[in-house]
């Protein structure tokens, strides 16, 4: 059950609901979001919500009987609409391309990559400075360094940034050069990162766990949404299965499910999503048709000397293309 | 290695060809299909495949590594097209799509289904006769009898029919009712089935394993065309995934990876794929936009009816929809 | 629900107990096996099943919520033993192992397995006459003649013989040489064969399939049971999973879950359960610690030149440790 | 490739090394455990390895293809043994049990564990303070207050606490009150925390991920050794498959290919492996007959009263005949 307060309610009105609450055996918790504030109630008893809604100072009040509430669309009808200033918004009709390296390399790689995204009228450029690797020997990324050398170049430029955060600790280090925060499949269920991040005022792309399940997706979300941060994105990026002919297995239907599932803008990652260079291409254009907000991919101006995950990047030819057939299939499906 | 015979091959020259291929340790498989005569080569040696080529009788050569040879790409690199009489193909630039219930019930259903097919264009009627069920109580099919019964009628409607055959012993029982042959999930190495409809000469749509490979599937085809019958088409039904919040989890990446390693036709199954009608619609154009080049869908006059599988099976006013958007996103797929 | 059957019940009873199933719209399916006569009854309304268990005729009735009836243990709550003659019965506290090669190759091969065998006082013997093969190109095993020349040793030998059937077809051809059918894994759907298995009155090992469900596989059980014979031995041989450093993941849950839902005596298969040499020790080992009634295992002289699926296979030598081995762990968990 | 160094190696032995690998273009990486003193080096130029192996200050030198290095029964012969202090060690033929509860949750809770651990003969107690829960309205433990409670019951008892930690943060305010540091599935492969434990000199428990390959599960591992800290157990806590039938998917096949891959302790938690109360006992024996080094089981005196995971909890009457059982299991696993 979600109860929205209004802005201005009392303490007076809010110890009556809290008492009222008790009487029903109820647990609330409250949140306070950059938009608005509520109380999250998990409980059991059966009771007539209109009870509760009656009361000075509640605005709405909904049942929710998914295990995640604030993201539920069972709560929020209408999607969300995730502006990130300069007249870019994410969600309910528009369609944004996050493209770049896998890895942020030097200023000439970027000083390309920008050139690149400007020439195709993409605004929102990827980058990892920090890199989860499976093996501790490993590249690991540029770092904070790397990372004000590439926003000084995107401020002139007029790009975003959308970069991996990897632990509490460097949230604060990397907050005023980042746009978008993004989560990676391996920290998906890093609850105390994701608690962290819900009480920042920037968006975050939460991408879905190696396995993890839609309904893992969702709570995780949740996780972020109740501690104050509502600019949530969802990522699909390819689950893993039984199949070796691939790296791994983009799941269209977790797309297409989450979009009735949850209020929150959806992104497909193609590029780890199959992992293999020549798919990326359909498997883009596929998780369009299965409702995706947006795409994120990988692009390297050479592909085979990127620093790591050259075999699932494009290069600029390649790109050129899929971003003006992406544009395309989302402006059929919007005609639907 | 398959070589590829002249229609006119003498027995000198036959034995010609199996001197030589014992000198360098190989064993060859003579292949005679409707359309073509072959010697499929397996061995270990490396040797200069010219010194067959040269050979008189012997039509073309080609070296393919793949375990599956005669439905690989790299031995037949032009797409294949299968030819069902009465101007329709599937393959190539054609985009065909199947339609109907998941059981034949009655003759009222099969005319209801057959004037919602006219009034769309649609030309390949699905059903099934023979049903596979999990448990020994569940209703099995109408068997022979409701074949003919459908039959009759999609003969007076210029309809063709793809039905599920799951033992060798029906193949002849209902070979002259039945347009297409669909080998099921169930049975996609039943391998004494497929040597069976490698003997025929109709069309066959083989569908994946439950959680079989692409590899499996391409084999299982090679079971097929290696036994002389080479109008095999391959359809992606859903794999099996550890995630529940679906049935099936439609595999998209294995759509675009077909396309690549194989000339045979790939069609999509989204009713299956997915299993959940709400979202057959976008899993189906997502699939044509990973390469699909047909569809085969479940329809119904009334799904909360019908004998099984109603979850997943759309209504007339849904399949309109459909069939409309699945036209409009393969063509835009075709001007790409 | 399942209603036993008197085995002298009259028409008369019959019918009567026929107009009582149908006052409560009971569907029922009459199963005569060769231990006994049933009704399984599905159906939704509720009633007193006393109303049935008092008719004459009717020896017992019990509910079954299961999709599987005559295979669960809320039916039947003793363990099933099934008696292979000569004093070799399997389940309900006898350990039996089951081994042999992959592939019966020849006279002299049998021979020496055979020996080997008697050695270890092991009773039942494993081989292929007719082997599922991937690839078309593979050998594909010896056949009827190899079947023949094989039951000719082992009768003199007072040795059991488990092989694939693979289709109906073979049912009738090899009854006579064969002392338990085995349904391989990709069959484990194929439920024509296993509709024909039910009609012949010799034991059945049914492999669970490559990713069939426990649920799935009981219904498979089910279904040889329905069609009239009981006398059925589960086999947990491994499931698909995303890992790639063994063959198959051998599904110790399963066998202990498998244990608790079901009569039916369940053999572990560790020698495709894993699919490497080197750890089938262990995994037979865990396999009895989770429940298995037996053990079906790969041997072989020389398994580096067995005709297939050599790399899972054992040699004499570390067979012998393992049958060892195998005995004092499974009289272990007897002791607890 | 490992170059094991000598105690007191020369900085100007150190330069001769560097400049010999600059020559043949490896990279290196030094680490400095409790225990030793490495260099890991990366390179692809074949060389002779002896030709490193003579020079001053080097003590050993191994290649080691795999991925991972330190963690490599390749590099690392015998089995690692870990010193808990107080004659408790895991590993190398000692078989040790660690129980308690899913959440740690009042004084009298502990106290009664302790006395059931003391009864039995168990040395280390788990529990959890910091839980990670799929949703964040869930309890999240007593936190470091019951910590404190916690290790002051088990000091006077003489017992062992292990418990996870799920962030680099908790470490230092921890590190007192714990013996065994456990990373829990889903932070298996949060690198930053696995990097902050190779800082530590305290041993660390490395649960595999939920769908974590044997690979990963070994490099994680290799970040904390890599770190500094040689004192590591991995942990098979079962994966995740398609069966729903169980919570997880315990992996028996794991634990034996660990125990040839790694010279790390192995330890098996069967309550999460499998996830049903029932079954913990033959999935516990299971794992013995596998190869584990020790069991870490759930156990609670009123299962159904605890504050979370009460459903795979054993009470103390079944985890009183399961570690008899167990410890006869792994007695007769050792005659063996």
């Amino acid at each position: 059950m979600i109860i929205q307060l209004e802005k201005n309610i009392s303490e007076d009105q809010i110890q009556t609901l809290k008492t009222k609450l008790k009487d029903i055996s109820y647990k609330g918790n409250r949140v306070k979001t950059q938009f608005s504030d509520y109380v999250i109630c998990v409980g059991k008893t059966d009771f007539d919500i209109r009870s509760i809604g009656i009361l000075d100072g509640v605005r709405d009040i909904h049942k929710v009987s998914d295990a995640y509430k604030l993201v539920s669309k069972k709560w929020k009808v209408e999607d969300t609409q995730i502006d990130l200033g300069d007249s870019i918004q994410i969600g309910t009709g528009n369609f944004e391309i996050m493209a770049g390296p896998c890895s942020i390399e030097s200023e000439e790689q970027i000083a390309s990559t920008i050139a690149h995204l400007k020439e195709n009228n993409v605004k929102i450029m990827r980058g990892g400075v920090y890199k989860p690797r499976s093996s501790p020997y490993s590249f690991r990324g540029l770092g904070i360094d790397g990372l004000k050398m590439w926003h000084e170049q995107t401020r002139a430029a007029g790009i975003k940034i959308i970069t991996e955060v990897m632990m509490t600790e460097q949230i604060e280090e990397i907050i005023d050069y980042v746009d978008i925060f993004q989560v990676g499949a391996r920290n998906s269920q890093n609850f105390n990162l994701l608690d962290a991040l819900g009480k920042v005022d920037k968006p975050v792309l939460l991408k879905r766990g190696i396995s993890g399940t839609i309904d893992e997706l969702l709570q995780a979300a949740e996780y972020i949404f109740s501690n104050g941060n509502e600019r949530i994105m969802l990522c699909e990026r390819g689950i893993r299965s039984y199949e070796s002919a691939y790296r791994n297995c983009m799941d269209i239907n977790a797309i297409a499910m989450l979009k009735e599932k949850t209020h929150l803008p959806v992104i497909a990652d193609p590029s780890h999503g199959i992992g293999v260079r020549q798919f990326v291409d359909k498997v883009a254009l596929a998780s369009i048709m299965g409702g995706a907000d947006g795409v994120i991919v990988e692009v390297h101006s050479t592909p085979e000397k990127a620093f790591s995950d050259g075999q699932q990047t494009l290069n600029y030819q390649e790109s050129n293309r899929l971003f003006d057939r992406m544009r395309k299939t989302f402006n059929l499906r919007e005609s639907f």
